[in-house]
């Protein structure tokens, strides 16, 4: 007993039970995506450490699981920093990887892409309940359209596919990147500021207006554009009284009400304004959303444009526009409303004694299986009793 | 453009094509395992640098990718070894993993427990052709079942499996370790050399019956009982004419016997009784098993029995069996086939222009979708034509 026998710190094991709920989410959300045309890629887990921390990924670039080098390029005599010592990382999330996969495979890919990805990734967070450093996310991107037919099928699809898990009630927030930019122009903010002053904003519903003003007045912004700035999020604001007051630009603006509009027709879902809405990703240009829904208190997915990812590795213009939903929290959610996952399948245990005539079974079983039952044979212990109540627990049907 | 566009080394993108190649192998397997009563489940990809470094792995355990320690764990500055420097590691195979999983979460399991798992492993081998640094395994493995039940149930199960794929022509060749170990003890081997004479004898196909002697030479061992032990495996040898030259304990010869009977009428192959088989892993302790099929040149699957690998974690005995088909290589050969996966389903592909009432066919789509059709919205391009021919070449209907 040498062994350590936990998993590693902050990630887990999962049960037959957890898995069969994962699978069943998988394969209705793999043929929800494959209906829109989306199809299925892949990247490798590992990552090469500069594209990894490349300012793309906010706060997750901290949380990086880093990989050593490896035979002689690893020299332990000579560093100067702990980076000298590594050469790749596991992905922190599938979007930067995808950008590369598209980088470097578009020769080979329809255009515009659908792309479906399901995979994991890693980030070093501190423990939480319900928080796991290795975690699954299941990402839809439509790489190479520019008109907001991108922006509609992701929400479209994405609604099709937690309606089929009995999800109800959803409410899509949206907002529009271009239109904090204008706001904070119209304001004068500093330029070299803005990527802060979005992420103090994001924080709003966790420390409210005055924790936000706090933030920002630490930046030494002016006071009174801070003012100005927090005003335009206060009481009931809407799409147009934002146009006029920051005098927006009219495409950005029909743009999202088209997306809206046709949104909330194609879904039957509350699409709501909502120009707080950041989300934390430095990559985003456009269009930005997330959905809620009933009785859930937090939002289980979003996504958004991101038309300036690609570029940073060709010299190619490429539109993006993402979704993601939480696949972790979907499932436990799943799992705290008790929910069952189907199954008509007959279950079938042999239980056969150390001198039958083992044969026979093996073949009846063989048979069984064919016109599709779920067959195991067991030894027969000499507990049989507790072993056949163990077994019909599972399901299966002794004989 | 400041990032690198290609795979990390060894790794690789995985295209639409090759993942709907991937999906339905993985699909058929999923269903026939789960019909033998096969159960997934699932483990971290990062294993304790612990458990991994423990000679379980055989030359495995030279290939980690391991982790960087972070925080403050992370002193660069006294480092007197490299492995000071981390404190896990990718996982090189399912099959530590598992033990570690069976160990920790036993109260929670049917025994015997019947698992399937499908996940990426890591190596840093070096760069070949059809090797990759990630690759998927695919194992199954029966725990707590001391019959040989486990065996007849997995080559049954793999059998089963690779049939529905057109795979023709199965040969299993079989060994038991005791058996090697018995001849090892006729000989008087010194037991502190067996683990590598047992290597040497695992290279036979690849130098020779004169390569492999010259290996043992340097071994130190008598050169009278080298040439014995190499005369075992010379000729025609059966396990009768095993079992009695070497006076071999009768339990193990009836219980392969039984095996191979068995597994010969209930999936029609070829069985093999194959002294040199080794398998390079430590922890074998039973039956040993790799399966060949028609026309291809290596073994696609193998297994065998491990008793003593859970203990390395818990006080509790606990008999296990795997088997593992290389889901890489069936893919290879598969594509090199040209097998084609089946599909059924209706593609429709709507051309919009920017001016052209989009909900209208939004809403079509999405009816289209419930009809069970694959659907995409896309923006008409000024190279019409092209982008039809390109969208039909995908298997798409214009409207």
């Amino acid at each position: 007993m040498t062994f350590i026998k936990t998993p590693t710190k902050g990630m887990r094991d999962l049960l037959p039970s957890d898995m069969e709920l994962r699978e069943y989410v998988l394969n209705l959300l793999k043929d929800t995506y494959k209906s829109f045309g989306f199809t299925l890629v892949s990247t490798p887990s590992l990552e090469h450490i500069e594209n990894l921390t490349g300012r793309n990924g906010g706060d997750n670039e901290k949380l990086i699981f880093k990989v050593l080098k490896r035979g002689e390029k690893l020299d332990i005599n000579n560093i100067s920093d702990p980076d000298d010592l590594v050469d790749s990382g596991l992905r922190y999330d599938l979007t930067v990887p995808l950008t590369r996969f598209y980088a470097n495979n578009m020769n080979l890919l329809p255009k515009p892409f659908r792309a479906l990805q399901i995979g994991n990734v890693w980030r070093a967070e501190k423990n939480q309940k319900g928080r796991f450093r290795e975690f699954m996310q299941c990402d839809l991107d439509i790489l190479g359209e520019k008109s907001n037919i991108a922006e509609i099928e992701l929400i479209s699809a994405v609604i099709t596919f937690l309606k089929k898990l009995d999800f109800k009630g959803f409410t899509i927030r949206i907002n529009d990147r271009r239109i904090l930019e204008g706001i904070m122009n119209s304001i004068n903010f500093p330029v070299e500021k803005r990527e802060q002053i979005l992420i103090e904003l994001d924080k709003l519903d966790k420390i409210g207006i005055d924790g936000v003003k706090e933030e920002l007045l630490n930046l030494e912004l002016d006071s009174n554009s801070i003012n100005k700035f927090l005003d335009a999020f206060n009481g009931n604001v809407t799409l147009e009284s934002f146009s006029n007051t920051f005098n927006l630009d009219e495409s950005i603006i029909s743009n999202l009400k088209e997306i809206m509009d046709t949104s909330k027709e194609l879904t039957n879902s509350n699409i709501v304004f909502d120009p707080t809405l950041v989300r934390g990703m430095g990559y985003y240009t456009g269009p930005i959303f997330e959905i809620g829904v009933e009785d859930v208190g937090f939002s289980i997915g979003g996504g958004g444009r991101y038309d300036k990812l690609v570029e940073k590795f060709i010299n190619a213009p490429t539109p993006a526009v993402g979704f993601s939903v939480g696949f972790e929290r979907l499932t436990l959610i799943l799992s705290e409303r008790g929910f069952k996952v189907p199954s008509n399948k007959e279950k079938i245990a042999y239980l056969i004694s150390d001198d039958a005539d083992k044969k026979e079974v093996f073949k009846k079983a063989m048979l069984d299986r064919e016109s599709n039952k779920i067959v195991k044979i067991v030894n027969k212990s000499k507990n049989f009793k507790f072993q056949a109540e163990e077994l019909e627990k599972e399901g299966y049907i002794i004989k």
